[in-house]
């Protein structure tokens, strides 16, 4: 038998996306803002800014790879490839060889991607008060990332370990308004109305250099002052390296309560969408002004986040 | 016990793609053509070319989304949501709640993807002379899609049903070059080597207005000859909105042999990436002339596809 | 970030099962019933009545088994298998070589399946007065099929084809008291206090015989007053070859009411283990009077259900 | 477009299971051996010797059972559930709720499992002469667990930590001959053809009591001499409480080389059925003589093992 709550995802029209009031900052992307969005395109070069999605069923190659302690890992399966080829399946036809493949993948603290607004609340309302019981098993009917839509924007780098001196800040380091302003202030750069807030903690690198459990041993971010100051000057997105935005203790919580909270101030009372888990060395390295910034979620319906390989083009 | 292939997977490093010889025609955007691409941008307006990610594993959803018949269909699961905390689940810390997800999606022929120039081929070799071997279960070692990176190119539409003057074309029409070259002609724009062609059958209209035995019956595509055309004027990708480029009979299969296939012709004789199930209805509404194209696949190591949102900014 | 109710599974002595009040029926197994039952083996034979889980990603196979139109299918998936080791891949060792596998099930509706207790209820209350509040996305706190235990009692086949004298049951055929008395007539075989009531309608005859539209068409069951003669003679668990225990329109779904609903009176007041989509076939052929009935749940914690593999041993 | 391969899974007769050349010593079970095994319940008591399947996606639940490092864990889903109803879903039809599931389960290192006859090998050939490049990317078309078929046999249990006087064996300690013959002297129960030899380390107790890095530290288990001593007396399946029947070493590796290996001695030489990481506690406690033991694996088609709820019915 079965449940019947599925008959209001619409039909047709997905050149666009969901209403406005649930798309949040992202309303602040407007002809003009996407226009000035690929004027920033100057030597032409586009750096990704995603990890790997490593996925195995036979080994431990997830585990390798960036991620928050606990979480269920991607897994990666091919349904046929060329070995059964070599092992002598049969060609399609008269000669056609193929390698077909599936995902498992939950993004939250496993890969790089982007939060739904339906991803974190307080109380019983989402953002915009949309009615928390709306995301329900079948999906968020409410505030889902398949009502974002595409993020084609400026984007700004806040390399904050550079503006420290540091190759990575550290476990317990905080990112401010000081921090951010210098930031600015070192580039001269400015930070307009829907722009990308792009901010680098370097913090990935500890997994290279150091091993998982330096990974997990906290995790460096933005405090509710640096949030609220982003949010102040209409961001449109924050994408940071680190898996939470803001900073988490070694059990891979945040210490703040419910007003400091990092994803309470931005995406929960100010819509502001959230990537988290970019990887931002290559991008740093070039040490650009401003860029074009694309980040295209899939369109799970009802999604609380998707994967995403977010990009800069310079 | 566990199987240790996975060591050569890379590490760092991830803002950069595979080497060139896995890239095929993704090599043909240079810094030229990615500034060209840019300023293609006009309007401001930025149009999703995904269908949507329809999954559940309670309701028959999915099945309400055009797919190819008898492949696996995404399911899409919440590990936590608003009912939770609505039957009495306790908030995190002092107030948080949260919804997470997970998604499982086999790409091909379920939703919109790019293929990987590992995911067709004929003999023992892959495009480029790259082994078949060295596909196996534990994904493509050779030209996944995690070696493609991200298309950030010019587009140009080719609107064939509109060239036709049909809602959509028929499930036996195949496009060949003076189809191509028509849609050239009738709106006087070019195609430059690195562009993406975009090609619309209009075949998406038969789910939604006929249901899904007529989206079955087979599907328009282009013909050998325009796969040729294409291929010889040095497009970086071809997009369209049907499942295989190429037409299918009502058995969802090609009709062409080796020489003619369509995928043998475009992704392994050239490399040429493939994107398809694209929906492409808004875009044609605008009638563009050329436009910034950019789909990011995700970063799938070994993937044979990765299901995407492309986009057009006009 | 992460969600924190799962603190409550429990830690060893999983050599037992839920407490008796998470067990309904299943606690009239005792010493007694369980020795009884293993008398019934006579012959030393042992029949499996179980379809099979045909998984597939790249194919349709899945969909060549009995199966609800619009479920989710089995997903299986070799993470390394004997073609790897022909395209190439090295064994572990000195030369081991292995297969490994993942499989992908959504029970109800897809597959040989035994009910948890968790999974129908009317109301605010499952079997027992059990909150239904406590079965949450993270499983069934309460009444999970890892509280039920495995099955061993002695089981009574109701051959009611066989008594109505054709091959199968018709999609409007109820099944009624009176053919289940006739049955045990016909045998001479009586009914105790704990077995498990084996319910042949033959309807995944028609799936091979007639193709999925046939078996889609609506199925064959009990009427409400057979559940109630079942309920009240004290079986542990009903099991049969339809997909619902009940019958069912060609909707797929049961036309009755609450009151006579067949999962809510057995399943939800009577605390009645239910398995669905038998093969009982071979079982028939053998025209046992009755014999040792033995499934045993994947101890799936919060489950809702388990894939099983029954078998009568005659 | 699809893969073909799949047309040769059987169609009905599903009650019985593959042919005799692909069930190695499971032909051991005659009808002499079941009834004699059905023979040996005496008190009625029925032990579960199964650990739990704990599946998670927002918590880290799954990694509190024990488990090989590395190994994809098993994921648990709700597809609908009581937080739904109780956030305001509808009921279906007049009042019916229910709750729906889905898990994604990886049985070799997780769980409570059988391995196939498929699971390992050497050079080119399965067991018994089966050509191993038939075990691909769609299943195992030879030796598959689907052909294996349920177990029905007398149990022996052979509690080695009891006959050397120890809570559970250290992780380097390897069981031979003598501890077996061991056993049996100590409780002066034969061994008889066909019957399943249960091997009790205690291991799984240091997960309990000392946490996973002690469980990971290595494995007690069979010697090669012990492995060829069941061999040559002719058990059907031999079932271990440890998680690869033979020792691992601190990598979760077996020392041994090909002619000493465990999995190749049994499984791949003689044909005998192993079941892993089973729970024992309860049953140890209760100091059986000889015992009902039955497992009926899943009958997933091609599938190189499945999970099971082993029973020892006393």
């Amino acid at each position: 038998m079965m449940f019947e709550e599925y008959d209001n995802w619409g039909h047709g029209n997905w050149g666009r996306w969901g209403a406005d009031d649930e798309r949040g900052t992202l309303n602040l992307l407007t002809p003009e803002t996407v226009v000035a969005a690929a004027r920033c395109v100057r030597e032409g070069r586009v750096v990704s800014l995603a990890m790997p999605i490593r996925g195995a069923t036979s080994s431990a190659a997830p585990t390798t790879v960036p991620h928050l302690r606990g979480r269920p890992l991607p897994q990666h399966f091919m349904s046929v490839d060329g070995g059964d080829y070599a092992a002598g399946a049969r060609a399609v036809g008269a000669g056609l060889k193929m390698a077909d493949d599936a995902l498992v993948v939950t993004p939250h603290g496993t890969t790089t991607h982007m939060d739904a607004l339906c991803h974190m609340w307080s109380g019983d309302e989402l953002y915009n008060g949309h009615p928390a019981g709306r995301v329900r098993s079948y999906g968020a009917q409410r505030c889902g990332i398949d009502k974002a839509g595409p993020v084609v924007a400026r984007g700004v780098l806040f390399d904050v370990a550079r503006l420290r001196g540091v190759p990575h800040l550290a476990a317990h380091d905080r990112i401010g308004p000081d921090d951010l302003q210098g930031c600015l202030d070192a580039t001269g750069v400015d930070l307009r109305p829907g722009d990308v807030a792009v901010i680098r903690t370097g913090w990935p690198l500890t997994w290279e250099e150091q091993g998982p459990d330096a990974y997990w041993s906290g995790q460096p971010g933005l405090d509710a002052d640096g949030g609220r100051w982003l949010a102040g000057r209409d961001v449109s997105v924050v994408a940071a390296d680190n898996a939470a935005i803001g900073g988490l203790n070694d059990r891979q919580l945040a210490d703040e309560g419910p007003d400091d909270d990092l994803h309470l101030i931005l995406l929960w009372r100010h819509g502001v969408h959230l990537a988290e888990m970019l990887w931002l060395e290559e991008l740093a390295a070039a040490r650009p002004a401003d860029f074009l910034f694309v980040a295209a979620p899939l369109r799970i319906e009802g999604g609380t986040a998707s994967p995403i390989t977010p990009i800069a083009v310079l």
